[in-house]
């Protein structure tokens, strides 16, 4: 409500009843009768329950989930160190800004918060203020019940410089000054520590009653009795207050146009840097990019996919000035990084500079997720991060957001299937892939070869509103022989064509060859057609007209999907489903695979079982077809 | 390894071959050339990459993940206050254990290790000794790149007693005192940071080349050179190491004894105690309790089905005392508390006591899921935490691990759709039950009624090898009319049954009221016959023999499912799919439902479109009717 409020009274575009459709009659069980009484509808107003990026002009990240906030903070401070580094010149200062954070114990609490801190810290991110609001109450009440710790010690371990002002109801002096100082504080990123009192001047002030619940009637009078209001009016804002705020806005605007003017003078001194600039900020990506996507025919060797992406980075990161990959921690497994690229790091480590392009997130997923939302919002950055699939789980509250929030970010994840052996199953997803497509606006791309990787970056990268899982495998992967950037950028293509096939076998990543494999099989075995659809992307090729779809996977033909992972939501472009639904295990690779009968004998079994099983069906439609269209 | 030769020396019946089959050949992409080399499989071993629960003898939790561990260590060392507080009588000692947790700066990046320190820290958990191994490096080289934190710092700011033995390479005097100066501080968990070599005495010892690779066979033969041990004998155990160990484990052996004779004692003395405690360990459960178990008729009253669930806990926490419930900070809002439910909190603080089986975990989803791990794999209680099933999503990584390692822990999962109203898009879930259904021996229930309700409890509370998560509304319920809990525990049931049905509207939760009502409409408006399948829990009903699961979803009829979030995964059960792949909004809960079309109107309209769509397949077989089983 803060951030809506202080919206309204800086003059974006948030009206006073766009702030009364606020959370209308939310209190509780019977907020359905509430809302009907007011005649108020809070459905799609700008002002949701929690503030969202895109649905409410000046909201920049979407925070509502503990903890996000702090980690988006880190990546805007990041994003910003990195803007300057590159683009600021003597009497250029481009850009100069601070991020402000506000975060409660809740923030505190989560696990997110700590690896975000950590890397602020190490980072010596100095141009973060981050203030902690110390109320001393969470949902379950006073935190003496759960959260006893030295918060302040906490940051000052993490390389924060930190301050208290013991009494934020009243000092105001007290927390200008800190801030101040803390805008002096180049070398660490501050945190103030603000005691206060929640709800301060309800009668509720000090108790959780004041979290979520409106205040009642008779206490909002009082309250505004308190500060000087008229405890009769409501939604009403005094002309001195919208004076004062609309002063501090024209002179935001002021300096805007300052900017505008040294920017122009910008572009006559360092006209390359400029042209970089305006093109990030506007959403373009450079000419001639794609042309530097390799490309690859089947006479080229097996290789991993995570070394197909490897390649794709090398290739790319010249001509994608504002590409920051990074890892965490997996730097060598997931093959994030290019040849001589350099760190970023503060110069003082002697590790790198701020110009840097390559992220060392350490062993910490979720804050890195968040800290891409935020690099993405920020607006001159194109952040990649990589961890093995499975632990993209770890971060997935983050990636969530990524999702919601439309941030551009691409999750390179390997090791993506019980095809990574000895770390055995605590490390091999089967959950993970259904997880994550069933996420809207989520691409999750499983590439089968080195064309279908370069497809899966082409996508990732120009898909502005939209983030990317890129699924690769650590074992060696043969180019297919029909793959072509331009087919797998459709999300699903026919890899092999039989116009008299008896069956489509439909699969991703490392086991649309050994469907291939299993085709000759079938025909050497068991005289059987069969064709093989790849569909590394379920949320493109959704997108694809019917009439192509139906191309791919046709009526009267039975299908049979086939990926080492769960089944689920393989029934949307299959009649039979070959999966595991079951954990994997350790062991070499191809053991594994054999055990769990994905070879060419185990799939073409399936394939006649299936074969025979939908003979007498009639009429045998494609599962694209479908009785009605989903919303969306 | 560590932890396999550790079990082979004490005698565990891990053989000196098992040993031999943990990660043969793993040295990256060749692994399984050489594997086959050396003719060892490492499929089945029972030393997998990463220890697991249940594979291995004396293998207590599975925490391969970075940072589960240190979440288990919190829930065992909670476990045995608890166990303590409540069995432990004058001259019987019965639970006096500490636990020792092994963890490195990957594990303190991770933010799981945050949570779960803070916790054990305002915990007071004096039975917690972890050992910090600081050895400068991850698997991206030397923490100075990412993990430049001061740990004992933060460790103290959580409440911890920190120690520090700085030559961990050669300093056993010093270590040795340091765990026994940890053993005397009981009011705060204990952590020694040791400063070490990683791969000491190795050519590469100081680096990341040690992590993950086998050294190489010149640097093995130094090794043991080094050491002392002959460098031609490989897998070679001096007899004197095993009669030192042996030593120890009949010391052990003795030790149990002498236990074993002292619960007999106590047997006498504390006979219902005694009683208790041994039913829990042999995993029984308390004879009556399931007649505690609330049941309903459509003549009691609509409730949210998170009123439900508090029910179940009021009714059967006396009969149950193992049960200890808690929440992530929203106990209000999860309904996890009981009618004078004691907080399990130290005594100093005067809000509980060890005794008490309340938790208050605060704001930390993952740690509380390891947590719970923990104490689940302790085996004297049985865990139930809550949150909002979102935010079980932070938890990801720890709910994985409590089925893949099999522990009998209950996720409380409230607000568990757009139905939540106003808290908007960032908090309603859409890919979350898609997600954990996808996750193998997970039963992921969602009750329709009070009587389902029961039935998701019952059979959480009685399958000792499986987690459950039980997703639960804000909104109120009706209660149905064919609903009993003997037909709820098969996962799903008819609801209402019409021999004439033109249509099976398949459901679950807050959404089957809403299909009965829809079967009025279609009867009312469009002359239609229908019937509805409850199905709370997919998990159970796929246990269930075919031809009861064909009586649910018969063959001849077209089905079409009803759920407000991703339609992923409902193929299986269902020809058409009426879901919400996409984000929510902000809301009334009525207002959301209708926007979506969540109403009789809304299900009657794709309905009849689905009932068009097969009219004219023949045969038209029941989504159940597979041509082939899958792998489980």
């Amino acid at each position: 409500m803060l951030q809506y409020a202080m919206l309204h009274l800086f003059g974006y575009e948030v009206s006073l009843d766009d702030l009364k459709s606020f959370r209308v009659g939310d209190s509780g069980l019977d907020s359905w009768k509430f809302s009907r009484l007011t005649l108020l509808q809070t459905v799609d107003s700008i002002c949701p329950g929690h503030p969202e990026a895109h649905d409410t002009p000046g909201v920049e990240v979407t925070t509502g989930p503990l903890g996000q906030g702090f980690g988006n903070t880190v990546g805007l401070a990041i994003a910003q160190k990195h803007s300057e580094a590159v683009f600021n010149k003597p009497g250029f200062d481009l850009f100069t800004n601070y991020t402000y954070c506000f975060f409660g114990d809740g923030c505190m609490m989560e696990g997110i918060a700590s690896e975000a801190a950590s890397m602020a810290g190490h980072l010596q991110l100095g141009n973060i203020i981050a203030i902690y609001d110390d109320n001393h109450i969470t949902i379950d009440g006073d935190i003496n019940c759960a959260f006893t710790e030295d918060v302040l010690m906490r940051m000052e371990a993490y390389g924060w410089h930190t301050q208290w002002v013991k009494d934020g109801d009243h000092d105001l002096q007290g927390i200008e000054d800190a801030i101040r100082k803390a805008q002096e504080v180049t070398d660490k990123p501050s945190v103030i520590k603000l005691t206060t009192t929640i709800g301060f001047g309800s009668k509720l002030q000090g108790t959780h009653g004041v979290h979520g619940n409106p205040l009642k009637a008779d206490d909002i009078k009082q309250v505004k009795k308190k500060f000087g209001f008229d405890p009769e009016k409501t939604f009403v804002v005094p002309q001195e207050v919208y004076d004062m705020y609309h002063k501090h806005a024209a002179e935001g605007a002021a300096a805007e146009q300052e900017w505008n003017k040294m920017f122009e003078k910008y572009g006559k001194e360092h006209k390359d840097l400029s042209a970089d600039l305006t093109r990030r900020l506007s959403g373009k990506l450079p000419e001639g990019w794609v042309e530097k996507l390799p490309t690859y025919t089947s006479k080229d060797p097996a290789i991993a996919s995570r070394k197909l992406s490897e390649a794709v980075l090398e290739a790319i990161h010249d001509v994608l000035p504002e590409l920051m990959s990074g890892s965490a921690d997996l730097t060598g497994s997931n093959n994030t990084i290019w040849q001589g690229a350099v760190d970023f790091q503060p110069p003082s480590t002697k590790l790198g500079t701020y110009a840097g392009r390559y992220m060392r997130y350490g062993v910490r997923e979720h804050a890195m997720a968040a800290a891409m939302n935020g690099m993405a919002a920020y607006g001159t950055v194109l952040p990649a991060g990589g961890t093995f699939l499975n632990f993209v789980s770890y971060a997935a509250g983050a990636v969530r957001l990524s999702a919601l929030s439309h941030q551009r970010v691409i999750y390179i994840a390997t090791h993506d299937s019980i095809g990574l052996g000895e770390d055995g199953p605590t490390h091999q997803p089967i959950e993970t892939l259904a997880h994550f497509r069933a996420l809207p606006n989520m691409m999750v791309w499983r590439p089968a070869d080195g064309n279908e990787c370069s497809a899966a970056y082409y996508m990732a990268i120009t898909s502005m509103q939209t983030p990317s899982i890129i699924a690769l495998t650590r074992q060696n992967l043969p180019q297919l022989e029909g793959s072509t950037i331009k087919k797998a950028i459709k999300g699903g293509y026919v890899a092999l064509e039989d116009k008299e096939a008896q069956i489509t076998l439909v699969s991703t990543g490392s086991e649309v060859s050994i469907c291939l494999e299993a085709c000759k099989y079938l025909r050497d075995k068991h005289n059987v057609k069969a064709r093989v659809a790849s569909l590394p992307c379920f949320e493109v090729f959704d997108a694809q007209e019917k009439e192509y779809r139906l191309e791919v996977i046709p009526d009267g033909v039975p299908s049979m999907s086939v990926e080492v992972m769960s089944t689920m939501g393989w029934e949307k472009y299959s009649h039979e489903q070959f999966g595991l639904n079951r954990f994997g295990a350790s062991g070499a690779y191809k053991d594994v695979y054999n055990k769990f009968e994905f070879n060419p004998e185990g799939i073409s079994k399936r394939a006649m079982l299936t074969i025979d099983f939908y003979k007498d069906v009639k009429p045998l439609r494609s599962p694209i077809n479908r009785a009605f269209q989903q919303m969306i």
